[in-house]
């Protein structure tokens, strides 16, 4: 891992170099909202995947930093819009964005980022780019509404589930890999090989973040445990978990989970239980297949620095822990 | 205007069949919203201004229809997610979206139909055209912004309004012209002329709803006059009443506006005014102004029956009183 954090330390202040630089023309209304959306934290794990791809693939030219701050700004608009929908009052620790800024202003920044993202992509002139990118976010948008179809219905199949995390998270992180190896001229067998690399690492991304969720180390952490459940989402721990149960006492935990009557007891039994009954080594036991899938396809990558900082990026995908 | 009226009928339905081809693999769940906003009325203004000027230029191929149709889908996405941001109530005389589907819904339908518009637009493989369709995305969601922002202070200037509206409306009308043009392989020359037609008919068409907000004849229509003053917004006809004041008294009713302090009697009052006292006269003057550079733009296009149209498109856009 010593080899991933040099590589992205060397990396990141480009990135943030370039959010300034890409944001300076924005109306300062704006500006504001999007910086501390940007400046609240994350990992930046998605232009770093445009980044690592594009320089496997050969592409080492500066200008891949603009499409790299891109998949952050789609990334913080779908967050800062998420977060009025699911009226968050939290975003990485700190108040949600809605919370400080309002409603108006966050849906608008959300908007103004998108489009500046479709923007600055134009400038390209590379029309596979540009698909692929109005592709992601409009699978990302779809992913995020089937999800909110789907929270009214009482029960989703895990087939359900992976519908909804495929769209939500996955495609966007397969874009961002695939942005790279479009720009480095990569053809359509390797496209497709990239394509199979992000899709699957994205998939594991959002199973693992599920499956924290449940983690009574989050706890340790400061933050809150079982939010996913409180809300009334179902992820895979809790399809896991229910199904071993018979179909009526199933029914009547997941109308008291729909209706939010759980009371705080209840809550904390079936995250004590989740936890103990080995739900969540059966959740991660799924995501391995996604970790395998995500390795095999890299060792079809051109053999590379960034080669190997890809595969401990989907180790540390799997084994995070905050 | 028969020629207008039946030029339009003929092409209005194909514009809707491809409403509905082009929804027909979104979520039902967006389907359901985008429908509702699209059916509840409008003229279908920049879809046939997209259509005229793509004939206008030679262009008669039937794949203009979906790019049409994706001035209206960002037309109506802004429309979503303003009546939310402005609190509204009624839409085209029918409940907001957000009023009849929530907020959630209703914030991921815009963002679904911007996110489908920058999709469909991919398909012609014409990267002039995204560029552009990305450029008036940012403007028109730049305006909005610039309107809120500026909204709070307690004064805006003439130069100020006039840079709103080109935001919030301008550029997608000059965007809605100029995509007819892009698609007809127009040269730059040409392209210019099509924007300065766009641009000017698009302001004159804002001023001319900023003057029918304040038109009593809007009251014999069924709808609330003077909306833009209860709500506090800064249109040309009240910066035109307020400019005939002392600076005092100009301060102090401006003071009352803002912070929604005016009785029913001062609104009306402050109304029948503006009626009176020749100020939406001179608000239309300034539109003439703008008229007048479209009308000017025309003279330079190929001669055509679409030319003759797009001539009585603005005499209509000027003259309309509903």
């Amino acid at each position: 891992m010593e080899k991933l954090k040099s590589y992205f330390e060397k990396h990141l202040p480009n990135i943030e170099k370039n959010f300034s630089l890409l944001l300076k023309d924005v109306d300062p209304y704006v500006r504001e909202i999007a910086e501390h959306i940007l400046k609240s934290g994350g990992k930046r794990l998605r232009p770093m995947l445009c980044i690592l791809t594009a320089r496997a693939y050969g592409y080492n030219k500066p200008d891949i930093y603009p499409v790299a701050c891109v998949l952050e700004f789609i990334h913080s608009a779908t967050l800062l819009h998420d977060d009025i929908i699911d009226h968050a009052e939290i975003r990485r620790g700190n108040k949600a964005a809605h919370k400080i800024f309002g409603e108006t202003k966050t849906i608008l920044t959300g908007d103004a980022l998108l489009a500046l993202s479709n923007k600055i992509v134009t400038n390209y002139n590379n029309i596979k780019l540009m698909r692929c990118l109005s592709e992601a976010i409009y699978q990302t948008c779809a992913g995020e509404i089937l999800e909110i179809d789907k929270m009214k219905k009482s029960w989703i199949s895990k087939d359900e589930y992976f519908q909804i995390i495929r769209g939500k998270t996955a495609y966007l992180i397969q874009f961002s890999c695939e942005s790279g190896a479009i720009l480095a001229e990569a053809d359509e067998k390797d496209l497709a090989i990239v394509r199979k690399f992000g899709l699957n690492l994205g998939i594991a991304f959002q199973l693992v973040d599920d499956v924290l969720d449940y983690s009574l180390n989050q706890e340790k952490l400061g933050k809150p445990i079982g939010g996913d459940l409180r809300e009334g989402k179902i992820t895979l721990p809790l399809i896991l978990y229910l199904d071993t149960f018979e179909n009526s006492k199933k029914i009547e935990m997941l109308k008291k989970i729909k209706k939010n009557e759980l009371k705080q007891e209840e809550c904390l039994k079936i995250i004590n239980d989740i936890n103990k009954k080995g739900v969540l080594k059966k959740s991660l036991e799924a995501c391995d297949f996604y970790v395998k899938e995500a390795k095999q396809a890299i060792t079809q990558f051109p053999n590379s620095l960034e080669k190997e900082i890809l595969n401990d990026v989907v180790d540390f995908v799997k084994n995070r822990e905050y």
